[in-house]
């Protein structure tokens, strides 16, 4: 499917909500429980989600749509959430995500954007030349991705819990 | 972890709004796409979901619960969706999900299941024994996967969209 930025905002908005629906209430053995050492829990992949408001998505739109003769991204700190995040609660993070995403969201759309803007290229730490389209389908499909996570994380706790339909749900070891 | 019936729970009724929350008013090139022939869509999902709550979980949990001679379940339908959503909306399927959800989560409170329920064993027709504790873990861990696979769905539209950062979104190829 092509990126289209209505729709793709359409899915940008809803994205709060979702892990509200999905985390809000929910006790800590949930919200807590990750993949083993080294992975990341609900509570973990909301601080990232926020950091990346905050650092990677309009930032990068703006680089790219400055075109000055500089236009390499900063890299992305993927484990900002470990500082950053600490002290505050879940809801304290999804009201933080709310907000930041519904400010980001309203700067988008303060823009514009037309062809002209999507073709317009920044230059990726990692992997080059990148367009303004790119980087916006990949906001949308980030929050798809954490959101798939989310749910797989939890899932897992159950992995034992079932018995013998393990061998039912794909979730569980793919 | 160990199923527990309120954390369970827990999960069980947030479901039906986290999948309004994530897909209402969506577009449909969004809640009808697929990851290829033979694979679902977030609408397919929603009603294999209705027909969970019509005929699996809580038939199944009663067939354990009476602990008559033939405890063996009827085989599931993996497939009855495709005829059963026809004519319908997302919508529609919204509010058919969270009103048996609604209704098998308040049989499942009125049973006031303690252990010695909770040990009490069903036939499954592929693998034989299973207990009730089971079948509840297995109904908690069959909402995360689907919605886990929702969100996959939905990201995977965006494999090429994202050009050089698939290689950095694992729910893209794995």
């Amino acid at each position: 499917m092509e990126f289209d930025l209505a729709s793709g905002i359409a899915v940008l908005e809803r994205t709060p909500r979702t892990l509200r629906a999905m985390l809000a209430g929910l006790p800590p053995e949930w919200t807590d429980a990750t993949e083993g050492p080294g992975t990341w829990s609900p509570y973990d992949i909301a601080g990232h989600m926020i950091h990346g408001e905050r650092t990677d998505w309009i930032p990068r739109a703006r680089i790219i749509l400055a075109q000055s003769a500089d236009r390499r991204f900063a890299p992305y700190d993927r484990l900002a959430q470990f500082h950053e995040s600490q002290g505050k609660s879940l809801a304290d993070l999804f009201d933080e995500l709310e907000s930041l995403r519904a400010d980001n969201l309203a700067t988008l759309a303060g823009w514009r954007l037309g062809d002209d803007q999507l073709v317009m290229e920044g230059e990726h730490p990692a992997f080059g030349p990148v367009t303004l389209r790119q980087l916006l389908a990949c906001w949308v499909a980030h929050d798809l991705g954490h959101v798939a996570q989310i749910a797989r994380v939890m899932a897992r706790q159950y992995r034992e819990a079932i018995g013998p339909w393990r061998a039912y749900l794909p979730v569980m070891d793919r």
